[in-house]
C-alpha cells in the first residue's frame, strides 16, 4: 500500500509509493530503453491493461477490453495510489501518515500509435476531454476523493514512460495545496474586489493583447503574466465557470480546437518538445464557486527545476512572455 | 534589467532574466557541449569572471583576481538578478512588477578543476561553508535585500552549466515562498507548543534512528519524513540555531564534516548523482527567532518534475526514507 505523508513544517504531501520502485542503483536518470515489442495501448493488446472503466467509439453492444475504441481509459498499471482500502490516518510521533488511497487512471487519447495529441483532429480531441469529464462525474461518487486532477506528461524529458499518446488522472484523498493556494488567493481577490481574478485576467489580456496567442468564442490562450517556465501557455474559458466537468460537449469541443492549436503551435514554435499540461478545477463536489474559474496550463518541459527553484519557489525564465506568444502568434496552429 | 513579476492568483513571484536567454529554436534540452577552451574558474583565468569579492587563502598582500586563492567568490558573469538600481515597483493592470534588483555570485570551491565538493579535505569544506557566512554578513548590509539564498547545482541533470565545483547565492529583494512557508509553519508549532519544530524533529529522528544517516557532535543527517525525491537527506544543528551566519567557525567545521560525509555516502550508493543543495536561513537581519532552524536540504535529481507535481504540488516517491536511510548508513562515508 503506498503511505502518503505529510511534511510537518508546511504541509506538503508526499505519496512514497514503494511498488514502483527500482533499486537504488538504478535510480540514475537515463534515456528510456526503445519501446521494443508491444505497446499496451494498442488496440489488439487491450489485455495487457487492466480492464477498461471509460470507452469511446465502440457500439455498447461490442465486447469490451477489445478494439473498436476511439478512446479508452484504463487503471495505471504502476499506480501511485491505491483505489482499495480506507484512509486510516495516523500520527508516528509528530509526524501524520495515511494510507495512499486513491484512483490513477490512462486515458489512450487514440487506437493509432503513431499519433500525437496534437495530430487528433478537432472531433477526435473534443472525445479525449469529454472522457475527462466523464471520469470525474464518474469519480466524483466515491466521497474518499476531494480531488482528480488531470494531466498529460508528453516525451520523456516531461516523464512519459510510454510513447503512444495518453494523458492520466489521480483521484486524491485531500486538495493538493497548489490548487489551494490558487483557489485562496481567488477567494482574496473576490473578497476585496467582488469579482473573479480570473476573468480579470480574461479581459487584461485580451485588452492588451500583447500575450495573447489565440482566441476562439468560448476560450482564450495566452502566455501568463509571470511564466514559470519559457513558453508555458494557459487556455481559459471566457465565460466564468469553476468547474471543467460543468461544461457541455459544445464547449469542450471549442476547447479542444484551442487546445490543439496550442501543442501544434509549441510543436512549430519549438521543435516538437517534451511538455506537460495540467487541468486544473474546482474541488470534487463543491458547488459552483464566483471566485474560481478552471483553466488548463501547459509547460513545455524547456528548463530543469535546479537548487534556486527547490530552495525558493522562485523560478527563473530567460524569455518574457511577450515574447513567447508574438512567436506562438506567427506559427501554424 | 530583469522583471521580477508576481502571479496574481498565488503570489509567486518569476524571475524574467531575458538577459540569459536563448533563441527559441535554441531551446531544447540537451546535453551541455563539452567544455572545451579554457575554465574560468581555474587559477591563472581570473581575468575571465567579474572581480572577486571574497577570497580565502591567498595572503592579504597578494595582489587581487590572481592564482594563490583556495575559495573564491565572484559575481556571476550571467546573472539571474542585477546588483545595481532601484526596486521600482509598479502595477501594470491587475499585476505587479518589480526591477529584478538582487545579487548573484559564484563561490569557487576549490581552485582544483578535477575536485569535487565531496573530494575536499574537512579543513578545505570548511573555507567553503566560512565563505558562505561571510557573504551573507557583507551582502546584508545592503537593505534592499531581504534573504540569501545559499545553493548548489551538481551536474547536468542538476542545472550546472559548469563542470568546475561551485556553489552559487542569490540575494532577493523579497523572502522566497518556500522559506515564508517554513517561517510560518514554525511559528504555528511554536505558537501551539512552544518548542521548535525542528529540534522536535532532531530529536525524534535521533531516538527512532530508523531515518538517521550519520551525527556528530554538533550536526545530524537524516532522510526527512517525507521527501520530496528519493535519497533527499537534511543536515541540521543539534542545538537551536536561526541564523546560518551565527554559527562560530568551528560548528561550521562540523557541518562540513557531516556534509562532505553525505555528499560521498550519496556518491558510493547512487553511482555519483547529479545534485542540489540549499541552506535554508533565517530572513536577513532577523534577529534569533525561537521557532526557525537552518538547515540544508540535499536533492539529488533522479526524478523528474511532471504533470502531477507541477499541478498538484504533491510529489511521488518511490524510496521510502528508511531504506534511503539504510542504504546510506552502509556505504562508505
Amino acid at each position: 500500500m503506498p503511505d502518503l505523508r505529510r511534511d510537518p513544517i508546511v504541509g506538503r504531501w508526499v505519496i512514497i509509493a514503494t511498488e514502483r520502485a527500482r533499486r537504488p542503483s538504478d535510480m540514475q536518470r537515463t534515456a528510456p530503453a526503445p519501446q521494443g515489442g508491444l505497446c499496451p495501448f494498442d488496440p489488439g493488446n487491450e489485455g495487457m491493461t487492466p480492464r477498461e472503466v471509460y470507452v469511446a467509439g465502440r457500439p455498447p453492444s461490442a465486447p469490451p477490453n477489445a478494439p473498436g475504441w476511439k478512446v479508452r481509459v484504463v487503471p495505471n498499471r504502476f499506480p501511485a495510489l491505491k483505489i482499495e482500502g480506507e484512509l486510516d490516518r495516523q500520527a508516528e510521533g509528530i509526524y501524520d501518515r495515511m494510507n495512499g488511497i486513491g484512483a490513477h487512471e490512462v486515458i489512450v487519447e487514440t487506437p493509432d500509435h503513431d499519433r500525437a495529441m496534437e495530430d487528433l483532429t478537432p472531433a477526435e480531441l473534443t472525445e479525449v476531454l469529454f472522457a475527462f469529464k466523464a471520469r470525474i462525474l464518474d469519480l466524483r461518487n466515491d466521497l474518499r476523493f476531494k480531488y482528480i486532477l488531470l494531466f498529460k506528461n508528453h516525451g520523456h524529458l516531461a516523464g512519459a514512460s510510454l510513447e503512444h499518446a495518453h494523458s492520466q488522472l489521480i483521484a486524491l484523498p485531500v486538495v493538493p495545496r497548489q490548487v489551494i493556494e490558487e483557489i485562496e488567493g481567488a477567494r482574496r481577490h473576490f473578497d476585496l474586489k467582488e469579482r473573479c481574478i480570473f476573468c480579470d485576467i480574461v479581459g487584461q489580456e485580451r485588452k492588451e493583447r500583447a500575450r495573447l496567442v489565440l482566441e476562439n468564442d468560448e476560450f482564450v490562450v495566452f502566455a501568463p503574466w509571470a511564466p514559470r517556465s519559457p513558453f508555458e501557455t494557459w487556455i481559459m474559458p471566457k465565460r466564468h465557470q469553476s468547474n471543467y466537468e460543468a461544461e457541455p460537449k459544445e464547449r469542450l469541443a471549442l476547447c479542444a480546437e484551442a487546445l490543439g492549436s496550442t501543442l501544434r503551435r509549441l510543436g512549430g514554435a519549438l521543435g516538437k518538445p517534451a511538455y506537460n499540461f495540467m487541468v486544473h478545477s474546482n474541488p470534487l463536489r463543491d458547488a459552483q464557486s464566483p471566485s474560481y474559474h478552471w483553466h488548463i496550463e501547459v509547460m513545455p518541459a524547456l528548463t530543469q527545476v535546479a537548487g534556486f527553484e527547490w530552495g525558493s519557489g522562485f523560478h527563473i525564465n530567460p524569455v518574457p512572455p511577450e515574447e513567447a506568444a508574438e512567436f506562438l502568434r506567427k506559427v501554424p496552429g
